[in-house]
Formats: structure tokens, sequence, C-alpha cells
């Protein structure tokens, strides 16, 4: 009788534990597969350049928000200034997305109205992605880079279109809130064919979008040279020109370009007195007071 | 010999088994740990009004992604419009924060440049609060309200800061990019009583604080009417009198006020020639593209 007792004490312990492995084994399946799949997606390379602004901590506060929700992303970010600032690098510290922060500041004899903006350091992260990819993306995966200036605003799903850009491919999508129009766009039929670009700036330029509005395959970048050239309006054109591909071959994301997930926008706050010249003013007890930590921290110096 | 090795056998199950279990119970036990914590959390209760304009779209999708990172949080969006728009509600629907959306217009008669703007909808969001908190925050827990406009720029640790009010109190503490002085803080000294304000718009304000720069315990705000007033930069100081409070209530966060965690920015995009006047002159081809869906998705109107 105790013997056969303990036969079936036995038998339950060996059915329950092999139900416990097996909800165990599930879970740590899922967890791998999870880890799988977040590891073979296409990872997605953001360029962003920033520099010394009033507003820059706001917009690069903002642009992190928007990042830290997507999975296999690498934020490149390159200032221009002469060396890295402590603001700039305190907040890709606390943000939660993996990071390398550049900083490379334009040649004097190459700013002005005509020059474009963020060229230098745009330029400084296409080299530092050439050199270095292979540490941040392995040999078997894809990647796909995208130009995201700090004071744009993002959809979250943009990022998961973008991810969809074939390694040897441009794609493109729709950009809202494009001055003049509204909106820049590629023109598409219903098969899907380019017919044309609805953009308020023509200006003879072959591809009529933003910076926002298009995404470059990493195997298309690496095989080219191109880079940005020091020339207002003609940046985004002559770059992809120089990525050297077929019209047929670009990919029109966003639902056959119907839905806008980018809008081009830009951060207006001041006209600001410098902080310092207020405080020095309050003197007499800046120094006892949380103002002078304000002061130390925060003196907004346009650029 | 057989049953000393079912014994042993047994022995082992039995030991593998409780360590299986000991394991489970506390994968379970840290998980209604980390509920309760979550869930004994002061809820904060985010006003948010906005109003139709090309760029709000931008900005609202700016401030979901940021409010997306902060648990126990609960969006009260209220549109300046007779009713609901599609574009919120489906902005709405897709973000993961829990809200309710609301809409309420402001009358004609109390537009113009010295009503001041949000006064409608903020109260209208207030009224909502006072009536229906009850379903979204339970007796035994407390609430802060912050108003948190659509355009600014929020750290996401300054919800973390304002989960520390308490319910019977006011917190206070700095934004950075005010117009003038570049930032507008309460001053307080080292023992952390309040000297003054160091803001650009004096005006015999007795709060001289921007509406991104408090917060207000639930308590104290049920306990009062306080609503806001159609009046141009009276809006903050006029509501935070009708509070009650006393000076030396005041809690100051942010480190003692040393710490910049919102922004007081605006998004600026256009100026817009009407998206349907440039599309109508598209239209021989307008109806078989793309640009159909967009121009019925994305035509800026301004106010």
């Amino acid at each position: 009788m105790a013997g056969q007792w303990r036969q079936r004490q036995l038998c339950v312990l060996v059915l329950l534990s092999a139900g416990i492995y097996v909800f165990l084994l599930n879970q740590f399946t899922d967890s791998i597969r999870m880890w799988t799949t977040r590891n073979a997606a296409t990872t997605i390379l953001v360029l962003t350049p920033t520099y010394p602004r009033p507003t820059q901590i706001a917009d690069m506060t903002r642009l992190c928000n928007t990042l830290m929700h997507i999975p296999s992303l690498f934020w490149v970010v390159v200032e221009d200034a002469y060396n890295k600032t402590e603001n700039i690098a305190e907040l890709l510290e606390f943000c939660s997305v993996p990071f390398v922060h550049l900083a490379k500041r334009t040649p004097r004899n190459l700013t002005g109205p005509y020059k474009g903006r963020g060229v230098t350091n745009r330029n400084e992260g296409l080299r530092w992605i050439r050199e270095n990819v292979h540490t941040i993306v392995s040999d078997n995966r894809s990647a796909v880079v995208y130009f995201a200036d700090d004071d744009n605003a993002y959809d979250i799903r943009l990022f998961e279109e973008i991810r969809k850009t074939d390694p040897n491919r441009v794609s493109m999508f729709p950009v809202g809130t494009i001055a003049g129009t509204g909106v820049s766009s590629p023109i598409i039929d219903q098969d899907g064919s380019l017919l044309g670009f609805f953009d308020p700036y023509p200006a003879k330029r072959k591809y009529m979008v933003d910076m926002a509005g298009f995404a470059v395959g990493l195997e298309i970048l690496l095989r080219s040279g191109a880079k940005f050239v020091y020339r207002t309006g003609a940046l985004e054109d002559y770059f992809l020109r120089d990525l050297h591909f077929q019209e047929e071959d670009i990919q029109f994301l966003a639902d056959r370009c119907t839905r806008i997930l980018a809008w081009h926008v830009k951060t207006s706050g001041g006209p600001f007195i410098k902080l310092i010249t207020l405080a020095d003013k309050l003197k007499p007890f800046v120094n006892n007071t949380n103002l002078f930590e304000l002061v130390r921290l925060y003196s907004p110096v346009p650029r």
C-alpha cells in the first residue's frame, strides 16, 4: 500500500514537473524568439545634425523621447561645434537609445546664406557610418540610414516604415507642414510609378524631396561616395543623385505615400536677453539661491 | 534496491519541483509588487488644450510620444472646436495613454488679443476632472493635475517630479526658453523659502509662473472652484490665487528648482498655401494618384 501511494505521488510529481517545465520552456522560447526577431530586423541608423541654440536641448529631448520607442535603432548625433558639449552628452547618457556622439564645426568660409546648413556634421556622420558600421551592424543583418533633424516631429510608425527599405534601394514618403504647399511628396500613380513630385520648391531638382522624406539602404550608401554639398536647397537632390540608383528602384512607403508620418517644423522660443545679463542685476542674492545653478546650467547663447 | 532508487528519484523530483515553485513564486510576487507600486503611486492628470492649426498633429504626436513613457498618467485632451475632430480622435486611439477626448469651442465674444487663449477648453477639462475624477482615481489614491500645452517640450523626468506633489499642495519648478529671460522660475534661498520670481513679465502678478511651471494637488483643486479667466497674461496668477493656499505650502520641485525639465516653445511651420488650392491646379491627375489621399487627409487650415 505504502509503495503504491509513493508510486502515485511520484506520478503526480512527474506530471507536475513536466507541466512546469513546458510552461517555463514556452516562456523562454518566447523570449528567445522575441530577441531573435528584434535582432534579425533591419537596424535603423538615425543621423541627427545639431547645433547650439536656445531651443537645442528642448528639441533633442523631444527627439530622444520619440526614438526611445523604437527597437533596433542606433543614433548618430553630430554637433556643429569644435567639441562635444556637456549638455548633449548628458542628454544622450540619460536617453536609452544606443548612440555615438560626434562633433565637427563648419569651417567659417563654408557658412552663409547660400552654403546650406548641417552639411559638415551630416558628412561627418556619414564618414563615421562608413568606417564604423560593422561594429554596430553584423554582416548578416541589413541597415538603413535616415536623416532626422532634431526639430522635426516624427510619428513612431514612421520608423517601422523606414525599416522596410531594402539595403540596395532608396525609399521615399510624404512630409507634412512644408512651407508653401503644406506637404512634400512623390506623386505616384495607381500602378506605383513615379509621376513627379509635389513640392513648393522645384528649382530644377531631379528629386524634389525634403530631408525628412527619404531613407537610404546601407549597401547603396556604402557602394557610393555620396555626401552633402554646401549649397542651400540642393542638399537632398545632389546627395540622392550621387547615390546613382534607378528611378524605378525607389520604394514608396507609408501606404503608397498616402500617410504623413513626418513633419518638417521649426521650434521658436525667444527672443532672449542673455540670462547671465539679467542675473547680473540680481547679483545681490543670486549666489545664495537656485538662480545660481540655473544661470550656470542655462545661458542661452544664440549661434 | 529498486525501492531505494525510486526514493532517491522522488527526493530529486521534490527538490526540483520546490526549486521551480520558489522561482515561479518569486516571479509572480515581483509582478504583483510592481503592479501595486504602479497603482499606489500618485496619478498624474495631464490637461492639454489644443486647437486646429497646421502644426497641431505634429505637436500632439510629439506630446503623445513623450507621455507614452509615463506610467499612471491620464490624459485629458480638450479641443477648442465645436466637435471632436477625426484627426485627434485617431491620434489618441493609437497613443497608448489612457485618455478622455473632449471639445468645447471658445465663444466668439471671448476671443481676441486681451482675452487669453485656451481658457474655454482648460475650464472644460477642469469641469470634467471635478465631475469624473472618481472614475479614474480611487479614494485611497492621490492625484495631481498638470497643464501641458501641446507645443511645449517635456523631459520625461518632469513627470516623476510632478508625482511628488502633495494632494493638498501646489508645486512649482523652472521652465526653460521663456522669451526675454530664457527661464522662468521661483527664486528660493538655501532654506527653501520663496524670495520671489525670476520672470520676464512681472505685471503686478503675485505668482509669476508659466503654465508649464506648476502642478496642483487634486484635493486642493476639488476644494476650490478655481478656473481660468479670459485675460491675457493673468491666467496662471488668477487661477493660482483662486486655489487659496499659503505661500509657505508651495513645494519646490526639480532639485529645489535648479533643473530645467520643461520648455515653453512654439512650433512654426509654414506659411502655407492651402493644399487644396494647389491640388486644384494639379487636378488633371490628382484623382488617380496618392495626392488625392493626401489632400483629403491634410488640408492645413490656419485658425
